[in-house]
């Protein structure tokens, strides 16, 4: 099968006169209102204020956007995923403020600004991260409307999934263990990336998709596409912690080298990582030609993946 | 109203022949057996190891007995009410961790052993909680069967609310905030204990009601009777912490004098507390009435907490 090059992908959505950038500000609007609704501050203030620090600080919430993207595309309206799409923020965002403890990766940056502990001490940091992943499955359940609890289930069933020690929270455990090897396999290294990143991006896609009602042949599409997508954003975000500038990334830059840590571009070079997330993105796409310019957005979003500079 | 008595009580549980150690003990024996079956050791070992670590290592299993003698209660069988037992002890468990961890009280020992950052370090703790955190919603979706699927919701969504800032979270936050201060309210005191034992306990009674089919009315009756012996265990826990020896009662004791803690008995002294107690969990007993018989284990756990010496 002859892969798509990133730049055809370009030439595509070009044609399609699909603009992105508007698109992706619309859905990011969006996003942040529902989100700004769904934690306001109360009694006792300091874990929403610690919690919404985190979680409205900005950031591309491509998560969320991949969810609302794909329950369009198989037909349902944002409506129905939009609590899903906040969860699925919450809990990335939990799993930032947890990776930056001092315990963990001992991060004083993070979306150009201070970490939740930096600000809000260690310990209510540990608890703003709870609080964020209880919230995330009670927003979901509460909050869903006009879909069968069966779908809500799966997608909740997924979701814990993607987060725990199967998912999120097992690659982060690899890559602890791999720290300061230098010889790490690319086996290990794929683990590490498709739970640590991959699986929350994977439930993204997907979840938009159960709510939409799709069917288990595009359930399945949508995660070849998700994976492919996963695994280019980590290859990028390599790449950039190589070559981007601390201000333009807005956290701390260059730490995979310092900690002499195994990365795509450590082992293939920067530029056949570049090509393999091309690659990996051009075949993501291949699976979406069924949806036809319906899948304009997810399109677009995976070229974003592979093109962004920070 | 004319409170029962904690004799009174345990004349009724005596009288009735009902054999409540032999109760624990055999739903004890079952969610040994289901917390077992829960979480296999797959890879990455070192994470499902600390998960083990802490869920498997004894405890009263007082919320997953709780919400399976509430199904029962209430005509259900306790199958339907196990995935939700076990989640309730996996919450539980990720509270005790992260509580212990030194950003937290700093406990070297829990339920006679070392808590689980002194043997796999503080990283791999935090993300243990995260997992079991998480584990526990998709535990949940994915194993209840036989159960309404709105009603599963039901219990997630609750479940997320007792976890989250609005319960466990933060009543923790509220009691970190509260240390080293003398001048506690008592309505600080009751907002601490509420949330951060109170409301695990409520959805554990409230969970095994809604899974059965309860009305409206009944759960109205179950939150009364979980507040109460929440409220009462804690009383309880407090006059321990004074008054039982550290190997009795399997952590370090005395933590709260030491730290000057504001807790029931010192605000009224251990006999009044202990009083209180009683008169708590006489009146959660009486909520059961219209149960008749079929109350007993509930009515003898009420007794079983304020009669604990450990």
């Amino acid at each position: 099968m002859r892969m798509m090059a990133a730049d055809d992908l370009l030439e595509t959505t070009r044609d399609s006169k699909f603009d992105l950038v508007t698109y992706l500000r619309s859905k990011q609007q969006l996003c942040e209102e529902a989100l700004e609704k769904a934690l306001p501050i109360q009694y006792p203030e300091t874990i929403y204020e610690a919690m919404r620090y985190s979680l409205l600080s900005g950031g591309k919430r491509l998560r969320p956007v991949l969810c609302l993207a794909t329950c369009e595309m198989l037909g349902g309206i944002i409506d129905i995923a939009m609590p899903t799409a906040c969860a699925l923020e919450m809990i990335h965002t939990m799993s930032l403020i947890h990776d930056d403890l001092p315990a963990m990766d001992n991060d004083d940056y993070r979306r150009g600004n201070m970490t939740n502990h930096k600000i809000y001490g260690e310990d209510i940091a540990i608890l703003a991260g709870d609080g964020l992943l209880a919230y995330a499955f009670e927003h979901i359940a509460m909050q869903t409307e006009n879909v069968p609890p069966q779908r809500i289930l799966q997608v909740i069933a997924k979701l814990g999934r993607a987060v725990g020690a199967a998912g999120l929270v097992g690659g982060q455990v690899v890559d602890l263990e791999s720290e300061g090897k230098s010889d790490i396999s690319l086996k290990t290294l794929n683990y590490i990336h498709k739970h640590k990143t991959g699986a929350l991006l994977e439930i993204s896609v997907l979840s938009g998709g159960i709510l939409a009602g799709a069917t288990q042949e595009n359930l399945e599409r949508l995660s070849t596409y998700a994976q492919n997508i996963g695994l280019a954003f980590q290859i990028i975000d390599d790449i950039l912690d190589i070559t981007a500038t601390q201000e333009r990334l807005g956290k701390s830059i260059g730490k995979d080298q310092q900690a002499k840590k195994v990365t795509y571009p450590s082992l293939w070079g920067i530029k056949k990582s570049q090509e393999l997330a091309e690659e990996l993105v051009a075949e993501a796409c291949s699976k979406l030609e069924i949806f036809g310019v319906k899948a304009q957005p997810l399109l677009a979003l995976a070229y974003f993946i592979i093109s962004r500079d920070h």
